[in-house]
């Protein structure tokens, strides 16, 4: 052995696309996957619940915790959690923040992950967040990530050392259709719809975001939807 | 007016004597408080929140969350949350982090406090968090909350600026007690003990750490014991 690195890795499922491309990169690298969903009292948690199950399954990962964080929800703030908010349609032009936004969701996603790699000594948290497509929320920037993993190691015993890996940083959705497909992930098991449960509506901004990465890669998406969308 | 700044501020308050010195220095300086309660599955939540909303009531604030983070339980790792693990008892000589670690409490409890400050406009969060005299948490030190403020000012929208206040950082217990008293904290509304809920154990490392804050300063504390501590 030339080098000798922990490869205990926690990875996060929502259970999207993007989260199961980024599960698919961190198995093909030899990590020893443990899963980490999160509930936050999102309108379609349940879907993306049995989505992170399919997921899991697909991968073979055996170590899974999922994490209410529902008080997301009580604090409100963004039409994902709080109801009355009507979700923003697809606008990918519009370069604002959309009403989708859940403030500072990331840290409380990654504080939760660190307090678990702390307790079972996994040395990287993967999170599938992209930066340049990704909707513009300022928690999902590299900017973020780094500026987090160091505080990260400044919260936790002398002897953890955590990294934050973002291997989709700065990917495309296209490319993320690209790569998934490449590397066998099962995008047909993922969920992105905001809006429902049982076919994807193909109106919230993460199915149009989805939609047009499946479109610029001259891919047609595997789920089912509400409208024609082809 | 010659400054104009945000004076909405989130308090942390565990209902330990550190948050309710920090809830009074910020009120002593004019900050317009909203309170934050975090239960974490500990064994001595009831009384955590009871001594929560007794000092809310004391200091007249309305604006109040509590957050349930109980996932922090199933994670585990702590005598605090993971009933298995026996809670330390005092060692004030040790420099060891003790048992009752739970492992990047802080960061979790930051998040939280970061997602509420933005969706309401807060742009300072109270911590009572002390580094000297903290049983040697690595999330309860100096460097960590400064940068835990950079990440968070890196992952919220553009428009918000959140400080992280730690007014107790380089206090000793002492001075905790030196200082509630000559600012008329209600020392007697809050609770320390991690062990029990009648009556303080006076056996944990916090009540060891509160009691000799006491007797220290000189004085007595107020609050009922198991045993006889004087």
């Amino acid at each position: 052995m030339i080098k000798s690195i922990n490869k205990k890795a926690i990875v996060l499922i929502s259970g999207g696309m993007d989260s199961a491309l980024c599960a698919g990169i961190a198995k093909g690298e030899g990590f020893k996957l443990c899963a980490l969903h999160i509930s936050y009292g999102q309108r379609t948690s349940a879907r993306e619940k049995k989505a992170f199950t399919d997921i899991c399954n697909f991968y073979r990962i055996e170590k899974r915790l999922c994490a209410d964080i529902k008080y997301l929800s009580d604090i409100g703030g963004s039409s994902l959690t709080d109801m009355p908010i009507k979700v923003s349609e697809v606008n990918l032009e519009s370069h604002s923040i959309p009403s989708t936004y859940v403030p500072f969701r990331n840290g409380n996603i990654l504080s939760i992950a660190t307090s678990w790699a702390e307790v079972i000594g996994a040395g990287h948290i993967f999170i599938g967040a992209m930066e340049e497509d990704s909707s513009g929320y300022p928690d999902c920037r590299e900017e973020f990530f780094k500026s987090f993993e160091q505080a990260v190691n400044s919260g936790t015993k002398p002897q953890t050392k955590i990294k934050i890996i973002t291997p989709l940083i700065h990917l495309t959705k296209k490319e993320v259709v690209e790569k998934s497909l490449r590397l066998n992930v099962p995008l047909h098991l993922s969920w992105s719809c905001y809006q429902s449960e049982d076919k994807a509506c193909g109106e919230c901004d993460s199915c149009g975001l989805r939609l047009r990465g499946f479109e610029m890669a001259g891919e047609r998406d595997p789920l089912e939807y509400k409208r024609n969308i082809n």
